[in-house]
């Protein structure tokens, strides 16, 4: 897990170089047969990565863009109608290789929706399935917790949205902060681990962009270090989940100066007032207990959530570490889930 | 709460007779303006209810159904463009008086959506500012933690549907077993109270219109025991959280017979494989530790999340009493919760 978190710039930069022919050529199909909308289709990291879409392709292209519910389509019925007309449905798994989402977009296909994947593995069902198919090109990923896969999913959203709305094409430079990042994060985040060495639970806020990266640090949390988490939206989190954080309950907050800011902080002072431990990922917008500021300011929002899970990953891996855990392979769990 | 929760019965029956003026005329706009998909916009337990609705207006009605995320209007400028096109946006809020809400349907109001509010409050912004608004006749809420506007937000959900597919009036004949639900819940939930006193976290689960269920008894937890939680789609556990399971981490799955029971099936197996309390509320599909089937066999399963709520929130009534807490008075919140 350690290498494959460590080796992420690398992959981000084969796939800007190597992926970007894909990515182009799918942004070319979207182009000519102009989608009404986009609907996401994915489970676990990679449900956390579509969340991302979701926010970025809302904003940066304006298309409504929601996320599938693949149960409605497997087991309820619901049918061909229950897909949206001029429907974009777009796979994004590391393996491929769910039948609930194979099942799901072969149905969207059936009912003339344009269909694509993004996928790390170029011969599964979904990327075979799809009418035009974006490799992740991480290399195996070993691990079962996803690192690379998920912020490269990230990145294959990020070059597709661009590449669709004709924006200029991302290139490594604005990840660069990365390697600062990583390095930074790794000492601080050992220390982190061992401050919070006893905790048992957690609650994980972000808003914005950030609500991906609360959702796959509480994840990457829950299934190395065993915590019992939750990831949440800081506006979700006060209708209710605010209730569990006490002194042994801290508040682990995604937040970076932007609009957004001013609503994760209004968590974090319920966190105080409930005596609660705080934790700031972030560059410095709002002060934690210990943690410093780990990303640089003045990033664009979009690019933010690649940088910011780096010290989340990290942080999940000391923490299961220094609980005695294997996160490379963690109880109960096999790199390849499928569901129905 | 207690109070609230046993008056449940007697709101949906007012309701169901009251009520159905108002979602007859929303029901016929429905109609008359033949919306190509819904757009649920809501937060806390009222955003729970709007899973349930998006659950089932996709499948009774083949209407694509999405939630909305109100920060990428209200904060990040998505603009009027991703709305989808004749959508009916449609919010779903206890007090009707949640700034986000209310500024992303005046947005799509804007953008030419038609629009419409389930509401306790016919005063309030969210039922003023909707061209339709449906009021829940649940009487003033005053426990923090909702229950019987949950449930009644789910009837009316129910109640339009019907309407709009010119089904049958949903009668209260459906419903009644929830008076033997309540009377049998009781006992047995004061009795799981006491075995699991001392739980500090848990993980919930539900399939397909159950995965409202599981959402909002997870937030029940939260809100009265202070328990960290998380309600999760059985699918969705799968893909990593169910590593948290273990002899202190019990799982609480909701099933009853019907096409999703094998999902929930298959997490409950992962529990009992890693030594984890199982608990299951339904009509006994899947035998859990200790509750007995609480849900007559044979219920409809758009009527099953009606049901199925009840000893979840009695489970959280007295969990929150055996632990010392008042039940009414959540800790950190207050009834009425504003995010922007």
């Amino acid at each position: 897990m350690r290498s494959e978190i460590l080796e992420q710039p690398r992959a981000w930069q084969r796939l800007l170089s190597a992926g970007w022919e894909a990515v182009a050529s799918a942004a070319r199909l979207v182009r000519d047969q102009e989608p009404a909308q986009v609907v996401l289709l994915a489970r676990g990291s990679s449900d956390n990565a579509a969340v991302y879409g979701q926010y970025l392709m809302q904003t940066s292209l304006k298309l409504p863009t929601t996320l599938a519910t693949p149960s409605t389509h497997t087991i309820l019925g619901a049918g061909a109608a229950s897909f949206p007309r001029h429907a974009l449905v777009l796979a994004v798994s590391q393996s491929g290789a769910s039948a609930d989402l194979i099942q799901t977009l072969v149905a969207a296909r059936s009912a003339g929706c344009l269909t694509m994947s993004i996928t790390n593995d170029p011969d599964s069902p979904l990327a075979q399935e799809a009418d035009a198919h974006i490799p992740l090109l991480a290399g195996p990923e070993r691990s079962v917790a996803a690192t690379k896969t998920y912020t490269t999913e990230l990145l294959a959203l990020r070059m597709l949205t661009a590449a669709v709305a004709s924006a200029e094409r991302p290139t490594y430079e604005e990840l660069q902060p990365a390697e600062q990042v990583l390095r930074a994060a790794q000492e601080a985040c050992s220390e982190l681990a061992q401050r919070l060495a006893g905790v048992q639970r957690m609650l994980v806020v972000g808003r914005g962009y950030s609500y991906a990266s609360a959702r796959e640090a509480a994840l990457k949390l829950m299934e190395t270090s065993y915590l019992m988490t939750q990831g949440l939206s800081a506006a979700d989190a006060k209708h209710g989940p605010i209730a569990v954080l006490d002194p042994d309950t801290p508040l682990l907050a995604f937040a970076s100066r932007g609009p957004t800011s001013a609503s994760v902080a209004s968590v974090v002072d319920a966190a105080r007032a409930a005596g609660a431990p705080v934790e700031v990922i972030g560059d410095g917008a709002i002060a934690g207990d210990s943690l410093p500021a780990l990303l640089p300011p003045g990033l664009a929002p979009e690019v933010v959530p690649l940088l910011e899970i780096l010290p989340g990953q990290l942080f999940a891996l000391e923490l299961a570490l220094q609980r005695g855990n294997d996160p490379d392979r963690p109880r109960g769990l096999s790199k390849v889930t499928s569901t129905t």
